[in-house]
């Protein structure tokens, strides 16, 4: 299912005969071959040849090559060079720590370093509230993983999981302004993760947990919200329930219908689905089933875990036990956050009329979002090649700008809920369609809105408690 | 002692009747009150009064608040606000994380996070040696402390070390080219320190150890140099050595005496102590005492830790065991890196022609450096506001700068005189003199000297060894 994308554009350094259709060629050789054309420049012209820099979004590795080859069956063109523009981005990594008081002279250095700084450090000693307000602690947030369930990789380790959460701590500043740091641990025991995060906390403001699997994640936020006097928040938990519930708040504007009266089939009782569950749930959700890899979350029999149990009991009041098509047959409203190609055209064929449907699985969603939407009223998915993207880069950002802005020391449901409804109130009346549910990732107005939302449901009380 | 200095420096805004003569009476009040007058602005004036901000240099808070005193007793003049200058460049701290790649659109985002991201954790996922290429690991020292010996000021805690942390992680920004994290472990047991700074060190390229108390340091660094496959380098320690050794080579180029003949006093077995002993005798130095809380270290007898027993059996030949003032007499070289006030001008006297004072206990060192400077050759503080101040900003941005730039898994005795003799010879013969015998902490060229050197040292040899 893989199609050209900017994650695997490629730079290519063509020489060609010197000719009037040398770059129409080349750029037909580039269409030709499957790839989508994103540049051209002539960056030499000389009397026998020309230089010529092309960009173009490829599938993957292979076919790259294959657009490589196609450039070269052209009469006397040579591809000089190939740039992968993914790895030359990464070159050296993606954010750098600085300094944000002048040290250019020795009264600025007496200040912010020795002798001067002694004093700080003796107020916060006498006062640890002062940190908040005297060191970056009020502004900064650990991204923490154990490398053990990175995007849809799986374990692959903390040394290979630093990529993506630097890309997590440079959407944190460019989007909401939080400083955020990257923390890949050399472990994956649940124990001495927790032990670690409390070891690591005092310098933080908040803490976001990042790509570690589940069930261990319930059992390490739960324990460390417990611990801990900072708000310790699992970002696939959390932040991807956050903009599921904001993304079906504006689904159901568009399609007519109430949150406590639809019919709802989730795919996925890990991390994501189980969040979104007792989200919606919170939110007034009345009719919910859940399916893991076992078929649906049901009370009676044994369950694995206590998250699982916690599903069983608040889910599938009617102790539904039937494949997850036979669910789908006239449901309202389906969110899939589980694997490929789960659901098929019929199925959502099979579900009420105006049904919505979130196919979430990335990068391969559960149904062909193109055949879903020949029979849902609303489709959306994790993708950006899609409409109606359903990104967590609308939520952590501001969520945690409010939660540092009101020192809580934790987070509630009301805070999840109002980070919600203030990113579904970014789309207006005027803009909201079938195809425009969630605002932009780029709307500014965004982290803003959410942090504001946050703060306020965060109240005035929560500020004495920050304290660590 | 306290003297003013821009430790305490105050920024007061001042009302005063609009007269001629208004700015000289207040800038005569601030020098009457025994403060620096830095700064005088009239920010506003009117017909009947005059606005007036004041920024001098104080001693402390007591001495403060009798500048303020000195001016209110003026005839009409009230003082409107007294700021801090050292708390005020605190506020929100002073450091930050900020990205170092376009996140601007959707294709740039598609590169630095999902889906173009993927690949390049999977690429470090085959060979983790990558992620020095391909992250920030490359570039990033951990600032590492429990808060159990922060500057002079004790066990204060991990949150009252930070702006100390803070601050180093700017100075290796500002004069390394270093991003530095600080790292504030919220527990002072050494099994567990150990433990988390092994699992939080896949993103680092190094470790810089810092205000950990003695004994505890030499085991933490010992064990994690022996654990890791990045350097850990103890600055208390090492980074002294190196600026102490570096300044002892061209205080005997001044004084035209040999390392390897002067009979050198060091008073202080803690972490700066036994590091400054040992660099010096791998440098060459032969004829050493330590004096510890307890008197001479000697060998014979029962020795409280591993450390002691080591100098205990490298240093003090003769097995001296009188008072430190005895060791002075005819000594060549005083180094204290120990406790305020404990050498007097009389010791000082006694010492060998031509000798060499290092008081480097702060902010109050061993000897009033003005009483020493008129017996001793060469006189060196830890002090910004006397002469040759000896200052580990000097080595350790440059030092890790050329640790990182080689890949080196460790670091050895000939890397750290590489850096001394590189810090030595930025000053030129024709500038060195008793008054300077190492460069300002702001030439630019010391830090580049410095890590080409320790890059040198390490050899071609150690950068295969850095993966992780």
């Amino acid at each position: 299912m893989a199609v050209p994308g900017p994650g695997n554009s490629i730079a290519l350094r063509v020489k060609s005969p010197s000719d009037v259709g040398a770059a129409s060629a080349l750029a037909a050789a580039v269409g030709a071959a499957g790839a989508t054309l994103t540049g051209l420049d002539v960056v030499e012209s000389a009397q026998r040849f020309l230089l010529i820099d092309i960009t173009c979004n490829t599938a993957d590795a292979a076919h790259a090559a294959r657009v490589q080859q196609s450039l070269e069956q052209l009469d006397g063109v040579s591809v000089q060079s190939v740039t992968d523009r993914t790895f030359s981005m990464h070159l050296g990594g993606k954010i750098g720590v600085v300094p944000t008081v002048a040290l250019d002279d020795r009264d600025n250095l007496s200040r912010a370093y020795t002798p001067g700084v002694a004093r700080v450090c003796l107020a916060i000693a006498e006062d640890p509230a002062q940190a908040r307000r005297l060191t970056t602690k009020g502004h900064t947030v650990a991204v923490v993983t154990d490398g053990s369930a990175v995007l849809g990789l799986g374990s692959i380790g903390p040394a290979a999981a630093l990529p993506v959460m630097e890309g997590k701590a440079a959407l944190f500043k460019h989007f909401g302004g939080v400083d955020a740091w990257p923390v890949c641990l050399d472990t994956q025991d649940t124990e001495e993760i927790i032990r670690v995060v409390k070891a690591i906390a005092p310098s933080y403001g908040g803490i976001n947990l990042e790509d570690i699997a589940a069930p261990r994640c319930f059992e390490i936020e739960r324990r460390l919200r417990d611990e801990l006097k900072i708000p310790v928040f699992h970002d696939d938990q959390h932040g991807t329930a956050v903009i599921t519930l904001a993304a079906l708040h504006n689904a159901l504007r568009v399609v007519g219908k109430e949150l406590d009266s639809v019919r709802i089939v989730i795919a996925g009782a890990g991390a994501a689905g189980s969040a979104i569950t007792r989200l919606l749930l919170a939110a007034g959700a009345a009719r919910v089933i859940v399916y893991g890899k076992e078929g649906a979350v049901s009370a009676g029999g044994e369950q694995p875990d206590p998250n699982r149990a916690w599903l069983a009991a608040h889910t599938n009041q009617s102790r539904f036990t039937g494949p997850l098509s036979a669910a789908l047959a006239g449901a309202d409203v389906f969110i899939g956050v589980s694997a490929p190609g789960i659901v098929s055209e019929a199925d959502v064929e099979s579900m009420a009329p105006d049904a919505v449907v979130f196919a979430l699985a990335n990068p391969d969603p559960e149904v062909d979002p193109a055949a879903a939407a020949r029979h849902a009223a609303v489709v959306a998915t994790g993708r950006s090649d899609f409409p109606n993207q359903i990104n967590n880069v609308l939520v952590f950002p501001g969520f945690f700008r409010g939660l540092l802005d009101s020192g809580a020391a934790d987070f509630s449901d009301a805070m999840l809920m109002a980070a919600a409804q203030a990113i579904a109130d970014r789309v207006t009346p005027a803009e909201l369609s079938a195809a425009y549910i969630v605002p932009s990732v780029f709307d500014p107005g965004v982290a803003p809105a959410v942090a504001a939302a946050v703060a306020a449901a965060a109240g005035p009380a929560s500020a004495p408690a920050a304290a660590q």
